[in-house]
């Protein structure tokens, strides 16, 4: 789509999928998508140099402060580099709770680069909005992760092997593959997820980190579900995060003995997941661990999915006239 | 074969090759052997109940008391295991200098519980040897350590996943893999090739290893040499032990410019290695590093090689009647 010369307003809604990020071992290298979770984000071109935050609907208790909001920062971030001042109007819909340890962030950063690349004609390529998107996570978390945005701009699962040069490398799902996201709706910032993370680490848990992400790679590639579940032992992130998810050590116990091949944290929680080798298994997991957490009466969500290869998609283009 | 009833005297010849290990960033995890250059143990049932070290050629200035020498005392370990008080004498001939950076010990450790293993009528499978063999490698570093002995034994490039339990992933070489290593005559004791790495590590940096892991066996699934190569990159031991070895900088500069895909240490060095697309361009690698070495007056070795995908094989059976 090319930028038309007179002055109509255009738009476009872009939807971003949730991301599970870490798989375990794979501590702020890896993550993927998830279906059925996510962000819409509509942008419109507006008459003003700025980017605005017009509506947020869903989980809508996030900054609409454009220097605050992820997306709007991310858009903004992205129209420096083109050194354009085109303004839009972004109307955002929340689907994933912030907190959640799905991306949820990453969503609506991806959503609105991918957006608002393409009312721009498209100058950058989908791997090229991820620098963009990092900028949205910057804002929230301090650091520029790209362990949710790969994912939720380009699908599939993603290993980002290098920040310096940003190198993101596809990594084939099993087809069988199918992941049980449990997500207890209660609220654990990022901020707090990562404090609790040590900032130097033995060399030997090290060792056995790196050890288990050639095996997760390797177990990736080959399908084997054993490897990939004994590979996404977590020793940096999970043994801390997990004293912050009411039940977790029990769930992860009910999951690995009823089918799960592997269980984890997303991210910084509360969210978890299993990872299974057929549909009817995830559905499985997902009755025996949702009858067992009822007992801490905390509310929660699950999703059964494949990982999800599109990515951040475009929904709707729309031409207004001005 | 099985162990005889009547009282012959049974022997064995078996070839162990050399391993190149850590492969930059999978440190204390990867190795894999290289063709043309390992320890050759001939080994013979005696009439005591221990087992001897009879001749050493080659490389010699080795321990001979059993208790000193990896090969016996990997050994012993095996026979404490199946409780058996059958004694062996050991014939070893090495053909890569202790102190290389090349599995020294691990290729004698290797080749002797195969060598046994065999006599014995094969109690163990190649798999279950690694574990002996280890025990060889505990006696002269301090730490049981698989990335020589593994890939020694069975060929091919192993990746230790886990040691508790001892977990091993074969990873497929990509077929127009070579490499070109190059051995400096010089030693490095493992002991202190190992004291210089710290025994903590910035998390930024482990993660970054462990991006570098993640790629290196994606690029090797994929046979994609410039992840191999970028992959390689190593935060943990190449920066203080390439201090060590007399230039190291430059001959890594000089392959890298000149076609090689990665370059590095192998092990503690002093022996570093090229990762080559072709027979033809580990060559003239080999060519380049060489003329530059040359102002260093120090003598080296090199050797040209694919990943060997044999590891231990018995070359020779022998019945010597008692």
């Amino acid at each position: 789509m090319k930028q038309s010369k007179n002055q109509t307003y255009q738009g476009v809604q872009v939807f971003a999928p949730a991301t599970v990020s870490n798989m375990g071992s794979g501590f702020d290298i890896i993550g993927f998508p998830i279906e059925g979770a996510g962000d819409t984000i509509t942008a419109y071109r507006n008459t003003t140099p700025d980017v605005r935050i017009v509506q947020v609907t869903g989980y809508s208790d996030i900054p609409t402060d454009p220097g605050k909001n992820v997306a709007s920062h991310a858009v903004r971030k992205m129209l420096e580099s083109l050194d354009s001042h085109q303004g839009f109007d972004l109307e955002i819909h929340k689907s994933v709770m912030p907190g959640s340890g799905l991306g949820s962030s990453a969503s609506s950063s991806a959503a609105a680069v991918v957006a608002v690349n393409e009312l721009l004609g498209r100058p950058y390529t989908k791997r090229e909005l991820v620098n963009f998107a990092m900028e949205g996570e910057a804002l929230v978390s301090g650091g520029k992760h790209a362990d949710n945005v790969a994912p939720a701009i380009l699908g599939g699962i993603v290993l980002v092997r290098s920040y310096n040069p940003l190198d993101i490398v596809n990594i084939p799902p099993p087809e069988s593959m199918w992941t049980m996201v449990f997500h207890p709706q209660i609220e654990i910032r990022t901020d707090l997820g990562r404090s609790v993370i040590m900032d130097r680490i033995a060399l030997k848990d090290a060792v056995k980190q790196w050890g288990n992400v050639g095996g997760l790679i390797a177990g990736l590639y080959t399908s084997n579900y054993d490897l990939i579940g004994d590979s996404m032992e977590d020793l940096v992130a999970e043994p801390y995060r997990a004293e912050l998810i009411p039940g977790y050590q029990e769930m992860k116990k009910v999951a690995l003995s009823n089918g799960a091949k592997g269980f984890t944290i997303s991210g910084s929680g509360p969210a978890f997941f299993a990872i299974c080798d057929s549909r009817e298994m995830a559905e499985q997991v997902k009755e025996v661990v949702s009858r067992e957490y009822e007992k801490h009466q905390i509310d929660f969500l699950t999703y059964i999915s494949r990982v999800d290869r599109s990515g951040t998609v475009v929904l709707e283009r729309f031409h207004v006239e001005g």
